[in-house]
């Protein structure tokens, strides 16, 4: 807590102490969203350079993911799925299709619509993706032990999606 | 794991069972990077829009707080406490400024260089906001017990401040 007073000569002192560097032992630390956003950074900076390597964005890591989970999904389950714009799935679909890594196939009953599957090339990317996903989790958060890594993933479920847990 | 053939009436049947809503069970959902945004978007949802209702943007109460904290802090400093680029945090202190709720004070030992610190107005406000942030915190993770969220917390400070943690 800060003195309520305004006394320039006490925050003077505190100014000459604090010229530089990060400083910390603030109440953010005591928020949670802070330590998400923190945390969050962290893992996914790693993730994101793990996938660089393949030139590969994390959204479409992530598309080629459910893609391969359920085969023939729809632009807009898709869209749904990984919580992102319909316009914005589009343009990712057809940055899939460009690299000859998933193919829109129409769908035998509603021929309007077309389902998504992945190509060969992209079955077997993906498979090396998900690996290298495991791996840069693990590296991310190494300070953790395998205990506390599978309590994290319980506590971090239980925040986004609740009804799972719900008594 | 998928079937490694590629028969085609295979893949139309499971296309016409997925073809709306979002899909889950995938081994995105294994993976520590996958969780932490999940549930840090959930809580920051909560949190911007606390922050919303007092016209004040996520990194602006950051910055309060650390000027709160840390009386006279320099630009530098607030940038590498907040992980955000310099001329960031030069908007960010020009939009406290013109809302009246810091100010740069110029340093008595080195007068190229200004302190920032709150007005009695920012006081006040932070005061309002720290509240707020509190409870908007415990309203996104209103599905963990008080007992989980300290042990939350310690594990997400263990991934981004592992050198606290080192033995």
């Amino acid at each position: 807590m800060q003195p309520s007073d305004n006394d320039t000569s006490i925050r003077q002192a505190s100014l000459e102490e604090v010229d530089t560097g990060p400083v910390d032992g603030l109440i953010l630390e005591e928020r949670l969203g802070y330590a998400l956003r923190r945390a969050q950074l962290k893992v996914f900076k790693h993730f994101d350079d793990a996938m660089r390597e393949h030139d590969i964005r994390p959204a479409q890591f992530s598309s080629l993911v459910v893609i391969e989970g359920y085969p023939g999904v729809t632009q807009s389950s898709l869209a749904q799925t990984l919580a992102i714009d319909p316009p914005r799935v589009v343009n990712l679909v057809n940055s899939l299709e460009e690299r000859g890594l998933a193919m829109r196939v129409r769908c035998k009953r509603d021929r309007r619509s077309h389902g998504i599957f992945l190509t060969k090339q992209g079955e077997a990317l993906v498979d090396k993706l998900k690996e290298l996903s495991r791996q840069s989790d693990l590296a991310a958060t190494q300070a953790l032990s395998e205990i506390e890594r599978r309590q994290l993933l319980m506590l971090l479920r239980k925040i986004y999606a609740p009804a799972d847990n719900a008594d």
